[in-house]
């Protein structure tokens, strides 16, 4: 019997995935033991709050990315602990920063830290995981990977601000939409790959075929999230579906089907656009809407270019076990779109 | 005609700013264009946002700190212009964070950033400043620097954490309101005329003379900040007064007060704390309650004592025209309470 295509590309994508979880586990054992010894503090609401959010499954992926470009070099100096440690904890200072600032109800499969300790706390553990994010670089006596990450968080944080100033705006185009997604999503990932070919010893050469590769996957993977929040039969992320919607975020499907909507189209979705109480049928409507105009398949066909780009940027590197994992593992990213 | 006491050191206060002004001018000029050159970004809010604050009239009273503690030394090597910057940078962020904490809607006499471009916009350019601040201390290629301004933010977001699960407690002590200062406020005073001294070359003798009297300065500052905020008559902080007790922060006057207060007395504080529409006639009778126990007397007295500390603390420091600024400019800080 035949096997779809994209069954296939599903099955090499989980399979690269089990692969770099055994490639990097010693290393990440140590990682995790850093990041929950990191998220303490004298002042109980501090770690209850941090590990409640860190604890709850995310799958570590950007400093498992650290891990692995490390590995990808023949030095690997042990910074890379440090670096894949803060790499987290930048994460989830977005992640805690980013719920307040949508008001969300869940992340990762539960109430929302904001729904929980409420959203002051969350602003100040944010900050708190921030300021220890760097005080683990600073550790590692290395500037230069310092300085990656610090540019990354002000990248970051324009990126978010960028977005909420283009929220509900029915002009967006896809190039406001990648502009946003380099920088909110595609920036952390790059500085994940990079400070981690950096604590391998890699040269210029390495460095930047690394951070090409974690800007190319980090856009695969926001753009796959963003076709995840209309198809919603994935658990995976924990969030509620047509969350994106309701809050007006400008994600590529909705750009592509308004730009190509009839007018009566076109009304449905400006009717719920921006809208917390659109009802769910609504968004049915609007993700047949979608569907007519083959905007999450767009979306994810544009993924699949990233990817492509991804294997491509690690073209310089020196053929390895691991190259041929990050090679692979990118299709693991997009294999969640299906 | 005999001079008060107490404004014959107001009268030393305001000489001594107008030295530290004078003799700090050249180099926060430096200070400022780099300040308003790094609040810059493509994104409009984000600068938007940011001068709104930092134009707003804060006194600068950090940075002038850090520049004045290198100038205290004989090798100031430049690199006080950057930490100078970074933290103020650092200050505005928090000052951005601790609005939408607090659900403040005035600052430095204008509305609150957040009233204007609200919550979300807040939280993420403070984000921004944070991360610019730590990408000004990588910039002049000093590690240590940048781990004291690294661990300081973590101990404010600390700091502002257990101020938050202090609120409304009508158990909190007066060492838990000298653990939430330390950390909150005076830590930032502390690491701002620490980098100053590192910047100027200071020995390690140095470098502990000007944390423990930036220490000192900041408790003090914090303690009139707090008086206050209860005796009102002052514009200087452009915050509301009464703010304090309607949002339940258990300051030392209020703490104070309790303590000291009869059944009576106390039922009329705690009818109003935590209570965001708490009547302007209900302050006037809980000041009157402070005034009887001498809770502001008692607080301007501890402030006082902090002072005296901050100038003991410049004791290993060599003589110089710098030095008797710094250690008049105590009483400034004080100053502001009468």
């Amino acid at each position: 019997m035949a096997v779809s295509a994209a069954a296939a590309k599903e099955q090499a994508g989980l399979g690269a995935l089990d692969r770099l979880l055994a490639a990097t586990d010693a290393e990440m054992q140590r990682v995790n033991a850093l990041i929950l010894s990191r998220a303490d503090s004298h002042v109980e609401m501090v770690p209850e709050l941090a590990r409640y959010l860190i604890e709850a499954g995310g799958k570590r992926l950007r400093p498992m990315l650290t891990v692995a470009a490390a590995l990808l070099f023949d030095h690997p100096s042990g910074a890379q602990t440090n670096y894949a440690a803060a790499v987290e904890f930048m994460h989830n200072a977005t992640l805690l920063h980013d719920d307040v600032v949508d008001e969300s109800d869940m992340r990762r499969g539960k109430p929302a830290a904001r729904m929980v300790w409420g959203n002051q706390a969350s602003v100040l553990v944010g900050d708190f995981l921030l300021g220890q994010a760097f005080l683990m670089m600073v550790e590692t006596g290395k500037l230069d990977a310092l300085g990656v990450l610090a540019k990354a968080a002000t990248i970051i944080a324009e990126g978010e601000v960028f977005q909420l100033s283009k929220a509900g705006d029915l002009l967006a185009t896809p190039a406001d939409y990648d502009q946003v997604i380099r920088a909110k999503t595609a920036t952390l990932f790059q500085a994940a790959a990079e400070v981690g070919a950096m604590a391998g010893g890699a040269d210029e050469t390495g460095r930047a075929a690394l951070r090409d590769y974690g800007m190319e996957l980090g856009l695969a993977f926001q753009l796959v999230d963003d076709v995840l929040d209309y198809r919603g039969e994935s658990g995976a992320m924990g969030k509620n579906t047509g969350d994106d919607l309701r809050e007006g975020k400008m994600t590529l499907p909705v750009i592509l089907a308004l730009n190509d909507a009839n007018p009566a189209e076109r009304e449905i979705i400006t009717a719920s656009l921006g809208k917390p109480d659109a009802p769910d049928t609504a968004l049915a409507q609007i993700v047949a809407i979608m569907n007519r105009h083959n905007a999450l398949g767009r979306t994810v066909d544009e993924a699949h270019e990233h990817v492509r780009r991804a294997r491509e940027a690690l073209a310089p590197v020196a053929d390895s076990a691991m190259k041929v994992i990050l090679s692979d593992i990118a299709e693991f990213y997009v294999s969640r779109a299906y």
